[in-house]
Order: C-alpha cells, then structure tokens, then sequence
C-alpha cells in the first residue's frame, strides 16, 4: 500500500504512515519468501503450513472452529485444508474425550513428524533472512512491537 | 503463522522468529482494521485502495503490466478491479503520448477527489492505531525495518 502525499496531515501522522509502509512491506516481502521456499522444499503452502502448526500446539486437537477463529481465515478454507491434510494422512478427526457429538482435529504421527521437518527449515530461514538485525534490534524490535501491539488489539 | 517449540534450533533463531511472528501479527491486524474501515466508511476494498494509490502518485497514467508489477498481485485481479473503477468513472483508459498502441490506465478528476479523501481517513487511521508507539520509537521503527529489508530485498 502506497499513499501519495497529502497536504494538510500532521508529521506525527507522516511518519506513523512511513512506519506502517515499511512493516506492510517487510511482512508482505518475507511472507512472499516463505511461501515460495514452502513450495519449493516442501511442495505445501503457507496455509498448510498455518494450520498444521497450530495443530502441533495441542495434543488433543482442536474443534474447527477454534481452528479458524485461531488463524483468522475462513471456515471454508480451513475445511478444504483440513480435508486435504485428512486424505494425506497427516491430520485425523477424532471425538473429544467423553464427548461423543463434538468432534476435534489433530495430527498424526506423520502429520507431526512432517510438520517438524518443516517447521525446523522455517525457522532457519527466518534466521536466514533476518540475519540482517543484530541481536540487540532483534530484541528492541520485538519488544516495541508488542508493546503497541496493546495499543489497536483491543481496539473494536 | 505460529510456531511451537522445538528443541535443537539456537536461541538467535528464536529470537529472530519471535520479532518474526510479532510482525506478522501486528502487520495483518492492522491490516484487517484497515480493511473494515475501508469497507464501512467508503464501501471499497483494500485492493481497491492500493491500485487507486498507485495511479495517484502519477499524472500520466500507468501501464496495466506496470501497475501489476508495482502491487505484486495477479494481472487478473489488477483487470478486474480496474474494470470496475472504469465503469464507476473512477478510472479511464488512456493512449500514452503519442503512441496508438499504447493503453494506460489513470484517475479521473473523480477518482483523483474519491482517493484524496480516502488518503486522509486512512493516513489519521494509521496516525490513531499506531498511537502507543511514541515520536523516537517511530522513527527507529522505521529505520530498522529500512535497513533490515535492504538485507532480504536482493535476495534471488
């Protein structure tokens, strides 16, 4: 996203606007990045690549909608996701404990040892191409981001 | 895209995947706020939004393979919304001087009001959900995703 500049707005917001320009293009930038490695190592997408790791925080699966209210995609494309990783025998549906109407998604076994394998490139890659920020911006960096991230999360 | 922990991967990788997750995170959430007040204040799209950004910042209009390039998104959405922008008198297509063969797209003095105003809103809405981030923060912000982008932006 680009804006042309204007007349009448306030430095403080110019340089806000600068700021979110370059994050939106850092993010978009690297994000283009993983996707293409993703393809290209691993013949799988971002998506995949989401859902998969938010499967691998829980033993126990997770209720689709949890799924998608965790990945802020839609519910139709997590389905179609989920069916395709059930095909592949990488995730399962099973009930959850004494609950017979309710039914969970998880990984299988292959579905975590997959995941792993990916998830250990990913994280070398962003290592990879991150190298740039010292540990100390790495720190700082991370720190201002959550700091005002306080500041729109709870925004309506 | 979040990442559960594994064992083995050095403390800098983690690190860097943290300041990573973070990004991603408040890039796509003030993305989605973004988005809704597009939508409800000017009934239009954020995709709607960057193609108008980009045929503001010139006067003589753009080539369609230009502007596609300059968005990194598919020429067949780039059409799509363009067409649209056309038949709502936003947008015109237009011989480049002097050259029959040559189509390029621009704003009409309509398009050029709807998008100035547009602008505003969203440079006061940035202003405002970045307004946890103090004056010296911003610009450090700024820097350091400016100079940690030129370390991915040459890669092949």
């Amino acid at each position: 996203m680009v804006s042309a500049p204007l007349s009448g707005i306030s430095k403080d917001y110019k340089e806000r606007l600068r700021l979110w320009i370059r994050m939106l293009r850092a993010a978009r930038s690297i994000e283009a990045e993983l996707r293409e490695r993703l393809r290209r190592e691993f013949d799988t997408t971002l998506p995949r690549f989401d859902v998969m790791a938010a499967l691998y925080r829980t033993s126990d699966g997770m209720l689709m909608s949890g799924l998608s209210s965790f990945l802020l995609v839609s519910n139709g494309n997590v389905t179609g996701i989920v069916d395709r990783l059930v095909s592949e025998g990488l995730v399962e549906r099973a009930r959850r404990n004494g609950d017979r109407r309710t039914s969970v998604v998880k990984l299988t076994e292959a579905g975590r040892a997959q995941f792993k394998a990916m998830a250990a490139a990913h994280e070398a890659w962003i290592g990879e191409l991150l190298a740039g920020v010292g540990e100390d911006d790495t720190k700082r960096l991370a720190a201002m981001l959550k700091s005002f991230s306080s500041s729109w999360e709870g925004h309506e």
